[in-house]
């Protein structure tokens, strides 16, 4: 699974599976720009860089954040644009995209759907044994993540939609709640 | 010269060239989705079209209208999606980009920055002696001729900035100048 954060100055991305009951981490960056850079040229280095990324890893399916709503038109076009380009790169290879709402990502990795960036670091890192920061890397490996969980709304089939049970929220993907409930375990220690 | 009118349910493509004093057209068309497919299906849809566009016209520079601003942020993201993909397309082919506002195609088209649709159609219908009515096409021509007309903001190189003379609108470029009056002319027939 590829968890995608798209944004035209930093775009992260994270490729996560589930083996068995066991998460597995395999790889996550950011692609970054510079405003100096023209938006032809960030786009291309995003666009090839998702495509650099998926032709790499090979993942099955892509999970991207739904769009915090800025209320700013200017801002939320320069953020389409990104998004576009990002979602462009899923399609051209195929692969099923789930978008997962910001809450439902944070609901799924930290147990809470109000949790800060910090804590999202702090548990993808733990879930998946590596060290990661705050940071586009730690969001899409998060997003990743809950892409596995199944949860969220698939965009390349608008009529299946993924619904994770509301009580149990780990019940879309048993396997996955057992790897998180783990490294909960191991939290605590 | 490729112009683009980038939307998600209609992007309007058109490729003219300048010939010595003499316009002329090479191909038109609009790139169709409809809200029943799927947004990673309309982004591959739009930009495997405007590859294959890029790949059989081999334009050797872009064109694209700046954007109207929608004042609902959730509109602005949708056409910013859109317009990201049509801009990877030109960049991954290293076309240089320019972006040209609205009224300024109206005004190298038409000769006035208010004029509607309709008659953007009938000027770029007499001027490249083709038949075409109002619609995406015809906006993406108009959008083409201006970009030959030299008028308009680089995208690819934020630091050339090519202005037309505020008296002389057509001092940038005096064979397309030429080649505008000429079926300026023609029309008074």
């Amino acid at each position: 699974m590829l968890g995608i954060d798209p944004g035209l100055t930093a775009t992260g991305w994270g490729v996560v599976s589930l083996d068995g009951q066991r998460l597995v981490h395999h790889a996550h960056g950011v692609i970054k720009t510079t405003p100096r850079q023209s938006d032809p040229h960030r786009l291309n280095l995003l666009g090839d860089g998702l495509f650099g990324v998926i032709a790499e890893f090979a993942p099955d399916a892509a999970a991207i954040e739904d769009i915090f709503m800025n209320n700013n038109a200017r801002s939320a076009l320069r953020l389409g644009m990104a998004r576009g380009v990002a979602i462009y790169a899923t399609a051209r290879h195929q692969l099923p995209l789930t978008e997962i709402s910001a809450r439902a990502v944070k609901q799924a990795v930290v147990g809470s759907g109000s949790a800060d960036k910090e804590q999202i670091a702090y548990m993808v890192s733990r879930i998946l044994a590596i060290t990661i920061t705050a940071g586009d890397s730690a969001d899409a490996l998060a997003i990743a993540i809950s892409g596995l969980h199944g949860s969220g709304i698939s965009l390349t089939d608008r009529h299946q939609r993924v619904q994770a049970a509301k009580k149990d929220k780990f019940s879309a993907n048993p396997a996955l709640a057992s790897a998180i409930e783990a490294a909960l375990e191991k939290q605590k220690d």
